[in-house]
């Protein structure tokens, strides 16, 4: 940094390997995602942060369409004793409900929670909706918030409130219901791999690690640039679970009446930091192109010339008519150095300069965020080019942060080498599935297990990495957000 | 009802001259829009409901983009020193708040109330953002849910929670303001009267029907089939009267400290009950085309004869194709009269019925919903003659529904004619200006001023209608939801 004066405008941001905590709270401030609220442990979205998020949503929900669901709104209030009803979903939840105890003047007969998650309300719906096999599967979505009462926090990683998708499904079958759970998992992968730009390890999560309630979870994993891993979305299967708590039974073909099958699957607003936190850099961030809300800036150079500021509004009509989202930044209050700085911290995935000679010579000045390569580009056909540039960089930013993954993934034979390889990364490990070696190895390296992958054919060793009797599982070891 | 034995799946909905209350719960449970929750005053909104307000949501957000505004998202829980800093903002709200007293296992110190609106989180957050006259204006919205603890609540029209957007905009003038509050309350009729199919009258509030703090309310108001006023949509502007309680402050261009002028404008799900009691009839549903789920629903008849379903796939495969919402109804398990009576009931604007014959002729047989009038239409460009069907569908309602209104709006001259009126519809009339006499109207007949028209100029009487001293307004006055 600091090269030349023109990069003071983001010289307060701290560096990456000096204190990763702190950069990422200098990016997210200065990049105008985000604001502390006047509420304990909450956060304001600001514009530039929620244009992010209604990208995610927009692409989220065609995906979730396309599989056939549906989306609803379900009530944010749940009555306790509705919330009491499935005894290990209270006991991993009840900790951190806030609860709203009086109504205008009047004080509530029962407490009432803020959802912390609905499975407790739509399982209630369900007992009532569904009557025969005719009516199944039901499978609907709902955006929107919910509130877990957290001791420390941080914006998009960890907030009292924050805003998230939750899928609720009932099936027929337990075959039914696994095929859903794993098929909303795929759906979370596509979507982080091809639109966050995100590698991720797909897996199960471990007894001690699942969801309160479920039979079985499945995580997507994502490295963050500081080695420690970041839980990006989850899927579970219930089983009959909560349907015999709560009572949710069909008439099968059979004339039985039989209980149904539930899945439940979330993301949130945390996936924005999962992608600060993967492809960020010293200047700040670095934004998926299908997910910036500016994916192109034009800058007209030399505006005062005469023809400069129409051409650069032309070229900007240009790449909006091919569909892309574009902005002209035509002040004339900051210099070109202060815009390249601010456009680079907010990561917009491609500058285009233009200038005079650019004009002259029928081309345009380009920039990429992902490699700084700076080039040009004929005029002719600038929409198409600029849109193959972004898929390029998307392509790239993938590709760095695998490659990032990769080299910060270890196997671990022994505590010694696990200990090592979770200070920077990913271990992998074999692990005979006890509880006791989950909670030793938390206790001594602060890492947990993270999800164990579906291909198990490449342990690491016949035996557990901690205890020494014979391994049952590959097990991902992380420290973790 | 009841003329042949195929009715016999909508038997059971009361008739609107009969029970129009009955007749409107009867429509929303029987049409799937909606379900009573487990939670006191709360509705879960299903799957058909809540497409109504993802395209409610679409076609509103568009609109506010194109007039400059983004989307935020602020915390839903709202400290009660902040709730307290404006006066009469405190005074209209506090009766109606859920107080969150407890977080997890922690006393709260202070008690947070669960948003009824968010004007006080984003004067306390403009207050830290604006610094001097080039920060402004800020124009933001946020879609949420609110909550207002009522003691009587109905689906759509008054729960406890509702889903609502809320727009937040501060200027550097008085004159930006107004034409902002003028601005929104136009985007709102625009998209009442051409995608609600709704007709409305514009105008200001009187103060003692004005919103909590603000300086001018105005209001959108519909009318329902019941004579009954249904205020869709509000845009306030609180002039200084917030920036002084939170302290709002920018350096104008002159380098004194200015206060600023703020503005904020909601519409709610409410909108859905609108659509309802204003179009719908005996048979249930009929939904403005732009806002329709299902735009058109395809009917395969004698579909176990060869070539019918295949056709009719073809069809609505060429439906959607044109940009349609499609549903191709081939369910054997239910005959076609029983599909008719549930697809009119949820309102589906055009039905396309093919049978061998429609085949043969290489046509198609349309009812549309409005008229229930029925025809043949060439299969050759369905598409584009849909579309048009579609258009033709809203104006009809628009048109229905204003000559329904115009018929109901009475000039009333003394209280005699007022009470008269608003039995059932509006009545419009002069007015002193003075509560004293809104008091008095309210308590003699139960009507409420709605609002005063922009034009002012055919004021019905030289004299208030209820005192007989000068007239100051011609003022709505009518019954209300």
């Amino acid at each position: 940094m600091g090269k030349n004066k023109e990069q003071g405008f983001v010289q307060h941001i701290t560096p990456r390997n000096e204190d990763f905590s702190q950069w990422y709270t200098d990016v997210i401030l200065q990049a105008d995602l985000v604001d502390y609220a006047p509420v304990r442990g909450c956060m304001v979205i600001k514009p530039y942060g929620y244009g992010i998020w209604e990208l995610i949503q927009q692409e989220m929900d065609a995906r979730f369409k396309a599989t056939g669901h549906k989306n609803v709104y379900f009530p944010m209030l749940i009555p306790e004793s509705l919330l009491l009803k499935e005894a290990e979903h209270v006991e991993g939840f009840a900790p951190e409900v806030a609860w709203v105890t009086q109504g205008g003047t009047e004080k509530l007969q029962e407490r009432l929670a803020i959802r912390p998650t609905s499975e407790t309300l739509f399982c209630s719906m369900y007992s009532k909706w569904v009557q025969s096999w005719r009516d199944l599967p039901m499978k609907y979505n709902q955006w929107c918030s919910v509130m877990r009462w957290e001791k420390s926090t941080r914006p998009f990683l960890r907030t009292s409130e924050f805003l998230w998708q939750e899928g609720h499904t009932i099936h027929a079958t337990a075959e039914e219901a696994q095929e859903e759970t794993l098929q909303m998992l795929e759906v979370y992968r596509e979507f982080a791999e091809n639109v966050l730009c995100i590698p991720v390890f797909v897996g199960r999560k471990s007894d001690k690690e699942k969801f309160a309630g479920a039979r079985a979870t499945y995580s997507m994993e994502a490295m963050m640039q500081d080695g420690k891993a970041l839980q990006a979305g989850t899927s579970h299967n219930f089983g009959t679970n909560f349907a015999e708590a709560y009572n949710i039974q069909y008439l099968a073909k059979d004339g039985q009446l039989t209980f149904v099958h539930e899945t439940s699957w979330g993301t949130s607003t945390r996936m924005i930091g999962a992608i600060i936190m993967t492809h960020g850099d010293e200047r700040g961030l670095r934004l998926p192109p299908k997910l910036a809300p500016i994916q192109v800036v034009v800058l007209p150079i030399a505006a005062h010339k005469p023809g400069v500021l129409e051409k650069a509004q032309e070229l900007a009509q240009a790449l909006r008519d091919a569909g892309l989202r574009v902005e002209l930044d035509d002040r004339d209050t900051v210099s070109a150095g202060w815009k390249f700085n601010e456009w680079e911290l907010k990561g917009v995935p491609v500058r285009l300069e233009l200038g005079p000679r650019d004009i002259e010579n029928g081309q345009v000045t380009f920039v990429r965020r992902d490699t700084l390569e700076k080039g040009q580009l004929p005029m002719e056909g600038i929409g198409q080019q600029v849109k193959d540039m972004l898929e390029e960089v998307g392509r790239t930013l993938y590709s760095q942060a695998k490659a990032f993954r990769d080299q910060h993934t270890y196997v671990a034979h022994d505590m010694q080498e696990l200990t090592q390889g979770v200070q920077t990364g990913f271990v992998k490990a074999a692990w005979c599935g006890e509880r006791a070696c989950e909670d030793h190895i938390k206790e001594t390296t602060n890492a947990t297990s993270r999800n164990m992958p579906f291909d198990q054919s490449d342990c690491p060793s016949p035996v557990c990495v901690c205890c020494g009797k014979p391994a049952k599982y590959t097990m991902y070891f992380a420290k973790a957000y």
